[in-house]
């Protein structure tokens, strides 16, 4: 098993950015292979707003490495929703472009969209399941793992001042996504996205008792994805089995 | 010499920050004062707009924080330029009061004035030195090194399509200052400031040839501050000589 | 919730040392508390041969640091097994006197008995309950999770060529304990010390199914040690209940 | 630029390792290069007894790898003297194996020996000479910065209870080189070493004034080594000067 931290410079959100890179374990086939091309299958596993990158140390990332022999990058996205942000980085363009063209440039990763999945937590798996959507020739497959997925409904919540379950209120909203009356419909809204045929692969999961289990049920039958519910805390806090149910799906 | 990584929560800016942190050489003394009642002065050490706090691992922070006994920390802000954003963190808050709180709560540093500074690298500079024309009560000196200091023409600069000396443009500083039209004479502007009297004490210093040297001298003046300006590429492009000359400034 | 990466010089060790600690939530009262001399209790976590201080991260440690308001402090120890090697660092010499004057020069930490622990995971757990029957004084309770805690039957498996359950062959052991035919009832012999009467107290806990249980099981019955066993697999490789259930144990 | 902390696992050197790498900036040209088949030169970077790879941020080698477009990996070695120790890891072959194959497998870097470059300061100099020496199939050149190469003389003073310029002692020493009576003469004597002919290429380079600039020079004359003396001081404690000197020779 290894973990990786990496700091580089992106243009496209202006300056430094970070991301841990969980690669497989060398396994002595590979260590053999002369030419070293083996080129890994790649998981972009995004973080939920108000936490980081480094979180991921605290879950099963860096042994679902190992076990399947594929490299999880995970990028810090602090408040970006992984939307082009109507005041701040561009983040969706950086997702789906930069952040892979360093990435590739730097580690043994696939490119092929067969092998480049996406997931995420909380509003991460928001922002999978948008990027699956939008980019589907990048992204074959998407997870959300207890998916924040509304934001329509966290907008709602934000305006009325009520907490919209991760720990934006309005003008940090407006921040990302512009006029908040605009929002429905738009290219942001994943229930809108939902609504046109999808060529990327969904799974929903999520532990019983969820908040927001109710919005995940909506958008796994809109997308007709798949659904995992598993008994409440049984993840520890810490996607302990969420992320290998994630994984196990992906793989298949 | 010991270099620490920070990684914690903040309510004001709504989710994770990272620091780093240097701290002096563990000296006999102190390991022998039973009640470790001892507290370091501080330092606060911004970096510019498009790099991070890692980057202060490349000047002799480290080094200095050992030479001088003190503890100096260096808080990653990503684009707020030091400031209560329009839209996004409410940095210039975290940054007087949060930060230090929780880093009191931490590390062994001092709540003294006196033995509060605050120091910045090109617009780091510009946030020190409106930190301590501000909060005086809070960062009894200020230096900039390097300093970009003149937003105003900053904002000229982006909103006419050049650059403005670091990766904002127009839409970027209106997220940070909100109206440009009204930026000059506000409380971001840092030249109005100092028309008014100052309680804290300033050093500007930089290398030879810095195309914001102007602005600096022009600020140095209305401030009364003391200046520094060392030969050109003596830093190294590392703070090599101009951290140091900070250093001996602010303990003196 | 924070964790820190602390890099530092030991004299002992000769050469820089790292260590994970985690500190707890800032809670708004202690940030009130305008004196900061709030001292936290402070557990002393020890890693396994062949792992490192970063793989706590993988654990719940950060969250119970939060929770139980109490500062964990996860030094690096190499191969040392926590004792002082015969051939290399003498670790036993530094984490009882050098590391705690270094940590308490820098974090808020309890220097009272009572307030210091030490816990560890598998061979670590074999120091920590050392470091505890050696130095009551210092560390008034130790929790062995998953130990492997008889030295005697791993170097008997060394020199055998069998695996020890840790990845240390006979050389590497006679560097850390001189001359292996001299181990028996030596003062790194802790079924030798458990014979004395001993002031600390311990807690051993393992999951069902732990290669090591009956040495666990004999070294508590010697100690008059407490234990605790849990369902295989509760772990998830990664001490979700051992460590909370030795949180528990040790603030109660 | 780009720099990176790895942490894997080590069969050799039997548990965790780490290592910091430095990544060129990512030109447009290879983001397009859509095979991402680059391989770059690559130097392996050794630092000095008592200090850590994490000490190489100090230095500009993250620029430098931006600037030559290559990639610099520092391995942590401990008090390993880049030496299979007699008691401990046998890091010489972790240096020449298996580290080269780990990093193969994750970064894109060359295997041709014409690329690969090793480089060392102070006892991590003659790290460095001593691989080039002995396998120059792998490392064409060798740079000692500062080196601290006569390891038998450096026995002698710690023998005699004299400081050896690194924080080892005799039985430190007896750990890395065994008996220390064989020393002379053996495969570890970089002056014995040297008598034969080598087909690696090789610079000294050190600061006017370096205790061990007499034992530089000698070791120079028997390997027809190149050496470059740079002005007391003038590397700001952090191979401001010898790093980028070195890149200079080694990309030449």
């Amino acid at each position: 098993m290894a973990n990786i931290e990496f700091n580089a410079l992106s243009v496209i959100t202006c300056g430094s950015f970070s991301a841990r890179v969980f690669v497989p374990e060398m396994d002595k086939l590979y260590l053999d292979d002369s030419g070293h091309t083996k080129k890994y299958p790649v998981l972009w596993l995004l973080h939920s707003d108000g936490e980081a990158a480094v979180d991921f140390l605290r879950t099963p990332a860096e042994a679902l490495a190992a076990q399947y022999g594929i490299v999880i990058i995970a990028p810090d996205q602090h408040h970006a929703l992984t939307t082009n942000m109507d005041f701040g980085p561009r983040y969706e363009e950086f997702l789906r472009r930069e952040l892979p063209g360093i990435c590739r440039n730097t580690f043994p990763i696939s490119e092929d969209p067969a092998e480049n999945w996406i997931a995420g937590v909380g509003t991460g798996g928001y922002g999978a399941v948008k990027m699956a959507m939008k980019y589907p020739e990048i992204f074959s497959k998407a997870v959300a793992i207890n998916g924040i997925l509304d934001m329509e409904r966290a907008i709602g919540d934000a305006v009325a001042g009520r907490d919209p379950g991760f720990p934006l209120g309005k003008a940090s909203l407006e921040a990302v996504f512009g006029d908040l009356d605009a929002f429905h419909g738009s290219c942001n809204d994943v229930y809108a996205l939902a609504e046109k045929p999808q060529t990327a692969q969904f799974l929903l999961c999520w532990e019983e008792g969820l908040p927001t289990a109710a919005e995940n049920a909506r958008l796994a039958q809109l997308l007709k994805a798949e659904t995992k519910v598993l008994p409440t805390g049984s993840d520890c806090g810490s996607c302990q089995k969420t992320l290998p149910a994630a994984l196990k799906w992906l793989v298949k």
